[in-house]
């Protein structure tokens, strides 16, 4: 009875029952998550979507971020969902690799702005625990299915995004348990994302369509729309069907709330794939050391990194010709670090990734593959002309669950992105405003703010 | 290279490539679905469907079957692909038991529609071929992973249902084949449709939603939204992905254009379960032989039919309390059949189902399982209180490949669905526009006309 399981723990949590590191985690994954959105919303992935969905577009009930432009609550969910996974730069549940926020938030933002144009206005507080049951919900029933489902071919972050959105919803319209389960059955029967998409745009599509589809659920179900209560743990059901065999459901379910995923939820410091990190977070201490002993990058003679042997597997290109190749270099990232002492978005723009300042110390850089070394773990040693060394070993990188990033770097990354679609001061106002979620009235009025 | 080679197949096809069979075949399949989706538009599942959806349409440029609402192109595509399956009265494709008309004409016709608001106008011709082009594309994509697809739990009907209509609509769209290739990639990743969710509204929603997908998937596509262009064949594709082992793609995709799978569309006579139709059929020709006979069916002492195990393995309901139950009760089919010498949906309503005029006859039935008769074979013996005896052996039942249902038993079946939404004037009037379909010169005026 999982299905009813779920739908019952999440109709009948209430605030108040959130432990405060669990509403601490659901601020933050927002804030991360809004950054995201903003950051990704002038991308030309968003920017096609818009183009080609606008002529569908219903009431305008609902904001697409980054702008001023409006949609009706479910293409405003597509669309900001689509833009908040765009760079790649969303946040991480590390056991199932589900970036959680993108599908749910997405939907809930949307569906909580169409609630208030009708004068039925959203708390922060109605948002952030709808927020977690969605999160919640999703990441245990990707771990029921793990690591299979995701082996085969499904993108985790879709596949469960739309019964995680669907749960969320339903707790936005505090629709009741048997409601819930129509909604998560609804849910469950449109199992999108296939990794085959990686490397195009269809990729962040998975996002904002996992989230259209959770809305959807939980909106029909909401009107007495009917589907199975044992959506997720029929013979014929979701686990069995694209589990393959993976079946841990009983275990997770009967973990809600006594385990909260939110809390295992790591935010990216960089906009990269995340084996490359220790390399960056080493370099970017290097960049510090170097200043503080008065050297200069230009006296640097070599750079040599040992790396987690998958780091030179998926990130092994040396010579980046743009920012997308440059997502796939530890060798750009780590130049980058050194140099400029950050590995923003700015620090991936094409020309950045081939300007002769940082391909210069790029190609000095040699790394190869120790099998002793941790996934985020990395020993760096700069080699200058005069001979002197500077080491440094980097246990777990930062973003790691070990050193998570604190709300003042998650703040930095916010700025960083936001500022290259907002502007500098426009930036600094949405911080500011999404911060103020816990104690917000009305969520619509917080995102007219930004 | 499947994905290319439907693309390029689809993109190249001209009408007057069709042989003659195939657009017979096609307009058939349109004038069946028409009926189906007219038929079911006052359903509650769509009614429903309609009322929770409907503060989200967009611009009205298309028609929502049935009655005057009108929506923007997606959601009517959704809307009359939900109508068009509720009866379960719609096509079948009998080696995949896909029903390839629902999504492709759902999609099509809306689009049809939308392109006419903008004073492009969709000839009759343009829209058989985009149908002609994605029930060939569902339905081979259907055979090279049959049956295991639909054995482990998929609703084969709208998960290939999704690609059908992209294929279709992309072909309106006169795309070429690097974008319908892309659009077959946006299809993919909408994997609808769970077998987990049949007697719900969700089995119906289905349909729909797949018509939706491939209609977004072709809109993005055309807009230049990338996807896999290998997205059918590639390692973590489709077909692997949902048909675990089995393969067969490259075996039928190269059949497209040599064996037409439209020809093989079969239309269902009776609105229940293909099992139950070679006793229904016999009923009603043995109706007609006991009028002929002088006899009468209060004088009927026993009926005794002899099927195939599955009939009463799927639908041995003795004493059915209602339509829907009827539907799952050989005992009700025949009845009807030799009560009435009619099985519409007339004669599944819930009033008739538990007449007296009904059940006494009803109760009177036995059917025992014989492996030697085929699934579409029955053997059914009247016995009369005289001890009189009439038999009747159905070889195929009308319906199947080898006794098609004619244009005129078409048309009846067409008349008995929407007399009951539009009146007997108004279906008639309806037909009658639908046959029309060939040589219309815009075919948003033919649904005008509706």
């Amino acid at each position: 009875m999982a299905t009813l399981r779920i739908a019952e723990w999440s109709s009948s949590l209430k605030y108040t029952d959130l432990p405060p590191a669990v509403v601490d985690a659901a601020l933050r994954s927002f804030y991360n998550w809004l950054g995201c959105a903003l950051g990704g919303s002038n991308h030309p992935t968003t920017t096609t979507a818009i183009k080609a969905l606008s002529p569908f577009f219903g009431k305008e009930t609902s904001s697409i971020l980054g702008g001023s432009a409006r949609a009706d609550a479910s293409h405003a969910a597509l669309i900001n969902g689509i833009a908040s996974h765009v760079h790649d730069y969303d946040d991480t549940h590390l056991e199932t690799i589900i970036h959680p926020t993108g599908p749910v938030a997405s939907a809930v933002l949307a569906y909580a702005e169409k609630l208030a144009s009708e004068g039925r206005s959203v708390s922060g507080e109605d948002f952030l625990i709808a927020l977690v049951v969605g999160i919640e919900a999703e990441c245990k029933i990707g771990l029921s299915v793990w690591p299979k489902h995701y082996d085969i071919g499904w993108h985790i972050t879709s596949s469960t995004g739309s019964i995680g959105a669907a749960v969320a919803t339903s707790k936005l319209l505090s629709l009741n348990p048997s409601q819930t389960a129509h909604a998560i059955g609804i849910a469950c029967t449109q199992v999108t994302g296939l990794r085959e998409m990686f490397g195009t745009d269809t990729k962040s599509f998975h996002v904002g369509r996992s989230a259209q589809n959770g809305l959807l659920a939980a909106i029909l179900a909401s009107q007495g729309f009917t589907s199975s209560t044992i959506a997720l743990e029929a013979k014929r059901g979701w686990v069995n069907v694209v589990g393959q065999g993976v079946n841990r459901l009983d275990e997770f379910v009967g973990s809600l709330g006594k385990v909260w995923e939110i809390e295992k939820n790591a935010f990216k410091p960089f906009p990269c794939g995340i084996v490359v990190h220790p390399v960056i977070d080493g370099c970017i201490q290097l960049h510090k050391d170097i200043k503080a002993q008065g050297l200069g990058v230009k006296d640097i003679k070599a750079v040599k990194c040992k790396v987690h042997p998958l780091v030179l597997e998926l990130t092994g290109k040396k010579t980046p010709q743009d920012g997308l190749q440059a997502k796939f270099s530890v060798y750009h990232g780590g130049a980058v670090g050194l140099v400029l002492g950050k590995a923003g978005p700015a620090q991936y723009a094409d020309e950045v990734v081939t300007s002769q300042e940082i391909t210069s110390v790029r190609d000095k850089i040699d790394a190869t593959a120790d099998e002793k070394l941790g996934a985020d773990e990395a020993e760096i040693v700069v080699e200058f002309q005069d001979g002197k060394q500077l080491k440094k070993h980097v246990e777990h990188a930062i973003g790691s669950l070990e050193v998570p990033i604190t709300n003042e770097q998650l703040e930095e990354k916010f700025l960083d992105q936001v500022s290259l679609v907002l502007g500098q001061e426009g930036a600094k106002k949405a911080s500011e405003t999404a911060w103020g979620l816990k104690g917000a009235g009305d969520v619509a009025a917080l995102v007219k703010a930004l």
